[in-house]
């Protein structure tokens, strides 16, 4: 049995506001890929949108423009090895990026790309295309039409507090270097 | 003396990389404005170009278009208070953000646009004109001219280990929830 649950659409910008790398999924015609990625970020609440930037030297370009379909899939410090692995190969080079990483993948449910398993949360995204920021900027505009989540990691619309260090969210820095996240806390609002 | 070096440009992305939350500062025509963003992101290495959500109904946004330039400063957690509060207020509605919050505003270096004292980096950017992009998403790209760092946290291009918790940059959730970066980590990278 998966492990997730639906996360409302209206809230699924909260698994990416906080700034996580994340693994990008994709498929077409028989081929599926997983890639990573440090530069994504919501770009709207309701509906969802977000922008992900994917380089031209990719296979999973090749599948996300041929498919018009994505999944961002929010991946945890247990998975830190994997994610520099699909960040360092390409589909291009490497004939299953999953077996290769050790990462496993599950159906998607609205969209053909497949979900990384064990990650903290996944956006299915329809892309909006946009041929000038794709071909000037590698930037890649999509669609939340489905959002699901781990719900020992964020229920309800919130990141639940960290129980293991292992399912911390990921946040690249370069080489090697990653760091995961930290506690949560809370200010009061200003009045 | 300002506590803050140069950052190299081809580096500066690493500011950004692990996603954390920013302040975007914009000056023109004599009036300065502060905001918060948890929406931007490292969109090039080199030239450096970030992009960054700007809503419309912002005073920050009428400052950008006119100046053509914005400053992306990287607080810290001792400062969320304040990048709360000057998230939630407008600049449209209060006269001086940097008064009502507490946060100083020190001198650009290479924009009009000032820096936040006490942050961990500033990206000084020039506004790379995309009507559709900024219409359509609120989405601004901007090239980065140039980049400094407080060398305590960010130095010769890496983040240092974090020895004081306040100074762990700050990656905001929704309502007055927010994440603090954790520590860095290191994994071998695949051959």
């Amino acid at each position: 049995m998966p492990d997730y649950q639906p996360v409302e659409l209206a809230k699924c910008y909260r698994l990416l506001n906080h700034g996580p790398t994340v693994l990008v999924t994709s498929a077409h015609a028989g081929r599926a890929n997983v890639m990573a990625a440090a530069w994504s970020m919501p770009l709207d609440f309701n509906p969802p949108k977000v922008a992900v930037v994917i380089d031209k030297a990719t296979l999973s370009r090749q599948l996300i423009e041929a498919s018009g379909e994505f999944v961002l899939n929010v991946p945890v410090k247990a998975q830190a090895a994997a994610v520099l692995q699909v960040g360092s190969e390409s589909g291009l080079q490497v004939a299953d990026k999953f077996a290769a990483s050790g990462l496993s993948a599950e159906p998607g449910h609205t969209v053909a790309a497949p979900h990384v398993a064990g990650c903290a949360g996944w956006l299915e995204c329809k892309l909006l295309r946009e041929t000038h920021n794709q071909q000037q900027y590698d930037l890649f505009i999509g669609e939340v039409i489905s959002a699901w989540a781990d719900p020992a990691l964020f229920k309800d619309g919130h990141w639940q507090p960290i129980a293991d260090d292992a399912k911390r969210t990921l946040h690249y820095i370069a080489g090697g270097h990653f760091f995961a996240i930290g506690d949560a806390f809370e200010i009061a609002q200003p009045d």
